[in-house]
């Protein structure tokens, strides 16, 4: 049985970094499957999925590590070409990856205590954003 | 429902990054299956699989992110022990991941317009790299 | 069909590489499952999943690697909230990602001959894992 369902919200960009977890957890709760997985997948190049421990310092921790990683602030190619400004939101997200899958049971999911799902939102202006929810398994 | 298949092709090696997009969806379509996820996984120790806006600026852009991140022209315990001189290829990989999984329905993937499913392949030499495409869902 | 199962051992922290592919082969033969995908996600916002090729070189490559990324001895804002002083451990964690999924065929994954598949526990001291194994597909 498979269910495919979506989240839209509006993220801030700039590494704005969204908890999505209680929106997944809602899904899994109304799909009539007990046991199984949910896939997590975010359209879009500028964007990634990972799960982190949603409080204010590592939320600020986790954007620094990023300013080291692809500095918004040096040159690269696909600006040049395209004049959009926002290479380093892409390198960024194609590090992080599209997707997630998190298995559940009894309706469950297999998260840690401080454990959240986020979207990761690299780009360099607010986005409209859809993460697909795919939920599949056994009632 | 599972069809489990594989595409196969000579990749250049050194970042050699190669858009599989195409293929990918192609197996979508002949598969009797309409709505599910395809798990992709790359076997092998020195390739990873992600997604990207596939365009000449952000391909040399992310190639230039993983030299910033684990050069090849540092010294790495691997080469020491196994004089095979590929040690940055390994740790790339391994930091990039293996698998992704994209859902689709009506045999459409969800990808965003400009992103499209890429193998790197990190290693030193030109490879022959086979990419697992297996699609489960229901008709 | 669906199991979904749980391989549980102790780690030592500090960025601890844990070989755990005999155990996930053993569960995917043990399961009534010949073909489909196990899904392998680590409960935690400190420890990842990923492959390597575990050979004693690439382990402390890979370690070296992590620190270059997210040093221990820096500062970091989640230390200075929570006084755990960890924070590098979560934002390793949140990069290199909590899931992995490897289809199988005829019971046996789809890995490479030098690809294990790996827990890295980024925290700070020894701590309990446990990774959820399941199972999906078709006998």
């Amino acid at each position: 049985m498979i269910v495919t369902d979506r989240i839209s919200f509006q993220s801030k960009g700039y590494c704005d970094i969204v908890d999505i977890t209680h929106e997944v957890a809602k899904r899994v709760v109304k799909a009539q499957i007990d046991s199984g997985a949910v896939t997590l997948f975010v359209a879009g190049s500028t964007a990634g999925i990972t799960t982190i421990e949603f409080e204010p310092g590592l939320v600020s921790d986790f954007k620094e590590m990023w300013q080291q990683f692809a500095p918004d602030n040096i040159s690269y190619n696909h600006n040049r070409a395209w004049d959009d400004d926002n290479g380093y939101s892409h390198v960024r997200a194609s590090l992080l990856g599209a997707s997630l899958v998190i298995p559940f049971q009894d309706k469950i999911l297999a998260l840690g205590t401080w454990q959240q799902v986020v979207l990761v939102d690299f780009d360099n202006r607010p986005r409209s954003r859809q993460v697909v929810v795919q939920i599949m398994g056994e009632s």
